[in-house]
């Protein structure tokens, strides 16, 4: 135990039974949903508030204690782990949506409260809050790994979607950035720069967030492909003929043999796409037939398309299932799911050489993606435990982020740093990282906040 | 003469004919488009290369030199004035547009390209860069004040078109922020603190931009409203409606007056909305109508839309003209210009009150503004030279600033700090001023980047 007796006893007046040195609790908080592991914190803590994230922090601050922030521990990059110990800040009792403003376009919730949970609040606005990375994540920690998803090619990530931030700072200050205007050239962009810094600069305590009108008409449609090269030349023409698409993924031909065997359909085993439109239920209708006519052009085959909920569902089916479909491939198995995004001229040598290589190291990696944005995931199924299968993963992993860099990518997309890309940024960042340490040390001198992350010169 | 010789001889040495200490340059590169003023500055340099920005900077840090960007000069809150004296750096000679990705929907151009010049260049490739502040800026200088202008409701600001940076710190250091992707989850968004930073964290070098489809059917359309209240009441619904508008703007009462006086027009004197749609013939069509029916339910009058360029034009000639037409309601006068943005459903009492209050203060002021975004300005119409109408226009635009942050507004949506705006700051931004002079501290130590700007404490 390296927090000092004064700290804990601080602690546990400022928040009583809200804060624990139990193991039980602590081992809930040290864990990660993939392979990254670390020893469990030191403690615990369930701010209820604001002030009391500052008094946390002053005492944190004053006695050098590590601060971790929490959020529903889906990040998937071991963000929240506590490799230097200390305190886990368990930010999910600050789950209340403070105001919904219909009119601006806006809402204001404390971090705690999950993407699901606000959106089933807005049900009856006619608004909806589009970043969706899947999992029901919390919307502080949505924020803190500037994550997004399939929406991202119509909606923008969470860079786009944060407006305004409270955040509590390393010594207890707390700030407000931004404001609720729509746009504002006063001063440096705070809300940017604690947008994807995973707690290591601040713990955020309140976001206000863009809305977006509920769609009118939604239509979804699914086309294979010859060829990923054609598939992609088809993105790029729709988007460059201005038609709108809300979402625009594709599953390569292993993700949809994957499906198959997963649940007996009869997919054409190549390259798909699935796309999503938004809007009138007229240009939503103009949308799918111009895109059915580029896909054609494209060499695009069974070509599908629906605007019932219900037969949408049945079209996207095959990328919502892909993730246990991928796992079923392999009995037991766990997944490593590397995350880079390449220019979008790039991304088919980029899922290609991605093939090969987890081809030549002999493992199973089927592919999926946000073409609009050059993202693509591949899941490398390895056996937990197995150290050697591992580092085949690790290698390839490598590999693909290396490759991105070269042509101008990056080596994650939306997942995140945390500990599994930190060997990365130096490659990425150049001399840009010592800007980074820069500003690390300048919000965060004595590093309490989420030590060993982000700044590999400092971890 | 604050800059020692010796760096006067290295800087001399270093750019030969592209260094000046001569008065008539200093003069050129010391004045402003509006009522801010300061005394020239010591010397003038053009570098021609990112090599050459970074061997000045090194020079400059070594002297302590203070170094102050410029661009086409046409900045509106005096943001390339040297207060503390020092070197102007003309960036006009770095005016290559060195890519242009129309796959990946980017360009990558030196800072000096004109938005007018890159478009010109985009013709052919069915693309566009839409940000459009009005005067034709230089890039670098529109992404230093984070500008916007008409287009931002569709497009966004710069802090949305821009996708990455090479900059140079004050110290010489050369880095890249962000990557050509899309968009990356891999460390501190570098490339958001440096856009609006006006120049006081480092020069940028160059710039990636995102890229649009030029639209196939543009439409325009006017429409009379009797209050502001309706106009925005309308803007809103049509925005919650999910009909994308290109341009939404607004003109008020004594705009459309000054423009009937000015070119002999009859329009009904009364606020107008403007607004442009972007899409496909049908599309467009559909919007128009629909917005049409909206415009009708809030009481709209005198409803016209135009998709040939020829009537377009005709249509919006009353926005482009409002600057000129309300200059000409006072011959000889000069604007003072504000540019407050607040949340949308607060912008008819925030136009009302400083319609109030430019009246209470004898002066004319009349008032067009980006309704979607929530950002107006009022052009107080002052005579040069006269200090009493100054300090009443000051007043005004002070009050302006003061209600706007009451309801959760920005004291500048557009035009930035400058010198206009640093009293406001502490105001603004509270304690998170001191987490910018941290920022500002850790990148530029020595205080060298466009000292006495963004910053009041360490002005």
């Amino acid at each position: 135990m390296t927090i000092a007796n004064a700290a804990l006893d601080a602690l546990s007046a400022l928040l009583g039974p809200r804060f624990t040195t139990g193991m039980a609790e602590r081992e809930l908080h040290g864990g990660s949903e993939t392979f990254h592991r670390a020893p469990p914190p030191e403690a615990v803590a369930w701010p209820a508030s604001t002030a009391e994230v500052s008094a946390v922090l002053a005492i944190c601050h004053q006695h050098r204690v590590p601060v971790i922030g929490w959020g529903t521990g889906t990040s998937l990059e071991g963000h929240a782990l506590a490799p230097q110990g200390g305190l886990v800040l368990d930010m999910m009792k600050m789950d209340r949506i403070l105001s919904i403003d219909a009119e601006d376009l806006q809402t204001t919730v404390q971090p705690g409260v999950t993407r699901e949970a606000l959106n089933l609040e807005l049900r009856a606005t006619g608004l909806f809050f589009p970043v969706d990375p899947g999992a029901n994540a919390s919307l502080g920690g949505m924020a803190s790994t500037r994550a997004s998803g399939t929406t991202a090619v119509r909606y923008g990530t969470m860079r786009d979607n944060v407006i305004a931030l409270e955040v509590v700072l390393a010594d207890g200050t707390i700030i407000r950035t931004g404001t609720k205007a729509a746009k504002s050239s006063a001063g440096y962009d705070l809300t940017a720069l604690f947008v994807g810094a995973e707690g290591t600069l601040g713990i955020i305590t309140e976001l206000t967030l863009r809305l977006h009108g509920q769609p009118e008409e939604v239509a979804a449609a699914v086309c294979g492909f010859p060829t990923l090269e054609q598939a992609v030349e088809c993105v790029t023409a729709t988007i460059q003929s201005g038609i709108p698409m809300a979402r625009i993924e594709f599953v390569d031909a292993d993700a949809a043999r994957a499906f198959n065997a997963y649940a007996g359909t009869h997919l054409h085993e190549g390259p798909h796409l699935m796309v999503e439109f938004n809007g009138s239920p007229t240009s939503v209708q103009e949308d799918v037939a111009r895109f059915g006519d580029l896909a054609q052009e494209f060499g695009g085959t069974g070509f599908e398309w629906a605007t019932t909920a219900e037969d949408r569902a049945a079209l996207w089916k095959m990328r919502h299932g892909a993730y246990r479909a991928c796992l079923a491939l392999r009995p037991g198995a766990t997944s490593l799911t590397t995350d880079v995004c390449v220019p979008m001229s790039q991304l088919p040598a980029a899922v290609a050489a991605a093939a090969a290589d987890i081809k030549e190291v002999g493992l199973i990696g089927p592919m999926v993606g946000h073409v609009g944005d050059g993202n693509f995931h591949a899941q490398m199924l390895i056996m937990p435990g197995d150290a050697e299968e591992l580092a085949r993963a690790k290698g390839v992993a490598t590999r693909m982020a290396q490759r991105a860099l070269a042509v101008g990518g990056t080596i994650t997309g939306e997942h995140g740093v945390g500990l599994g890309k930190m060997g990365l940024m130096p490659a990425q960042h150049g001399a840009a990282l010592g800007a980074m340490a820069a500003l690390k040390k300048a919000l965060d001198p004595l590093n309490i906040m989420n030590p060993g992350k982000m700044i590999p010169v400092l971890a």
